[in-house]
């Protein structure tokens, strides 16, 4: 009998360029890491947060918001605490929210015996996406919980496909540090899209998925193009032109926005690749007076794991 | 040494329910014929056309004015008459210009000894419809010529790709005998669709793309919904809601607009499946006082073929 795990849950980059509210991925080298543990008392108790910030209060802590779902439904003989060792900044970009939400159904679904789906997880997760009174795609969560690239097709009923994707495929991601919410950061977009750009994200997104099932480095990198949001979003981004150029000129297949920013994400055929265009941004960030950090990372195929 | 051949160009269904403009698909059991056969005198003639009318003019001829940017560029010593069989009426929706444009072109490619790449043909036999001053998708062209299911990422520069589809997946066509021109179709349409829809579409599109590669039927099935076209162009066709919700109610996959219409595709699986979707189709339009063809067909994976 488990009392305690400890896990690991992995940041992950939504929209995907062309996969705007329906394509995520998960990185293997940033997450959070949660140590979860069984309590005689009932209920759930936030013990520490080591790491950024995040509310200690359960009814405001996404974790603890997922995890009363899952407990409401399983209703347990026991309660639960969680200890947060937050390595993701709220509010990055890279799926902040999407991995403590992830991490805890997860680990309390371990703890229980796997009682539940990963329907119902990715479920009791989104739970706190709806409540703050927005309808979030869970293109953040699902591929938290899942690894790999997750195209979700529906929220309601839940449709959700995992996409297979090639071995050397890395990430780099630059966090610079500024404050840009969500919900500004959706505000922003436009109600209407041209139908013209619709049909061209049509092309690159069908490409991508096809480049994704079949290797086609090519092709992911030609398909790796937003036509609806990244001209909006960018604009909050400092500097965004211009690491998007240094990053395709060192030989990305493709940069974006990671999920409604300020993270950027490029993707790269190999760990050597990702790492030039990681020096290719500090080039450009270095000096400009700006807080940044980068990272490189492999897709992480396994998802939120115990560690 | 061949002096003549005689080639299937098959009828295809483009837009494809999810992906205007950039999907496509050949039939197998619709389709023109073709008897093209080398001459002594230089340049283009046709000297037959059964089936359906086409212009005898070879500058107003889709079939010759393609042949004739493959001639401008090859500088044969000879030159080619053709004869049609036309099977597929004009303006029918399930690619008659098309089957005509690449059968003309992969007839001459063949007796010269194939000197010219798909990629080649495929910009040729899309002359013509550049001609008419509309900026044409080559989506029914490329599946004609290649078969199966296509994408059409781009077309400047062209790029092409071969989606693998399931065996056993058929197609029902009803082509309600009304005219309705590509070019009215078109103006219907609007320039702005919402960022919802489009973003419904993506989700529909890559699911549709994944389950051809898997072969998963069941994601085919709620891949193929269409968020953007087909509520403005079913006005134009009599009783489209009521053969839809036929074709769905007796097993269908999925049903929407061929192309630009008039005709109507529907996707079964297994050929039983299809037949009976034919057969609720024919109890819609019977007694209706409407003119129509159905056929009932395989997925043709060969593209245009000597036979």
């Amino acid at each position: 009998m488990i009392n305690e795990i400890r896990i690991f849950s992995p940041g992950t980059v939504s929209n995907v360029a062309c996969g705007f509210d329906v394509l995520g991925f998960a990185l293997e080298s940033i997450g959070d890491e949660m140590i979860v543990r069984k309590t005689v008392q009932k209920g759930l108790t936030i013990n520490n947060v080591s790491g950024f910030d995040l509310p200690m209060d359960i009814k405001k802590n996404v974790a603890t918001v997922s995890a009363a779902e899952l407990i409401e439904k399983l209703k347990p003989d026991c309660g639960f605490e969680i200890e947060f060792i937050k390595k993701i900044k709220p509010g990055s970009g890279i799926g902040s929210s999407g991995a403590s939400a992830a991490g805890s159904v997860y680990a309390i679904n371990k703890l229980m015996g796997d009682p539940f789906t990963m329907g119902d997880l990715i479920k009791f997760a989104m739970k706190d996406m709806q409540e703050d009174g927005m309808f979030e795609h869970p293109d953040n969560i699902a591929p938290a919980l899942m690894g790999g690239f997750v195209l979700v097709k529906s929220i309601s009923p839940l449709e959700i496909i995992k996409i297979p994707s090639p071995n050397d495929l890395y990430c780099t991601i630059v966090h610079p540090k500024i404050e840009v919410k969500t919900s500004y950061s959706r505000s922003i977009l436009p109600n209407d899209v041209s139908l013209e750009d619709a049909t061209k994200q049509l092309a690159n997104f069908g490409s991508l998925i096809h480049g994704l099932h079949t290797s086609d480095y090519d092709l992911i990198k030609s398909s790796l193009n937003d036509h609806l949001i990244e001209k909006h979003r960018s604009k909050l981004i400092p500097k965004f032109q211009e690491i998007k150029s240094e990053c395709l000129s060192n030989g990305a297949l493709g940069c974006s926005i990671s999920g409604s920013g300020p993270s950027i994400f490029a993707l790269s055929r190999g760990i050597d690749s990702a790492k030039h265009v990681e020096q290719s941004i500090n080039r450009v960030y270095s000096g400009s007076g700006l807080e940044f950090s980068t990272y490189v990372s492999k897709i992480n195929d396994r998802g939120v794991e115990i560690i």
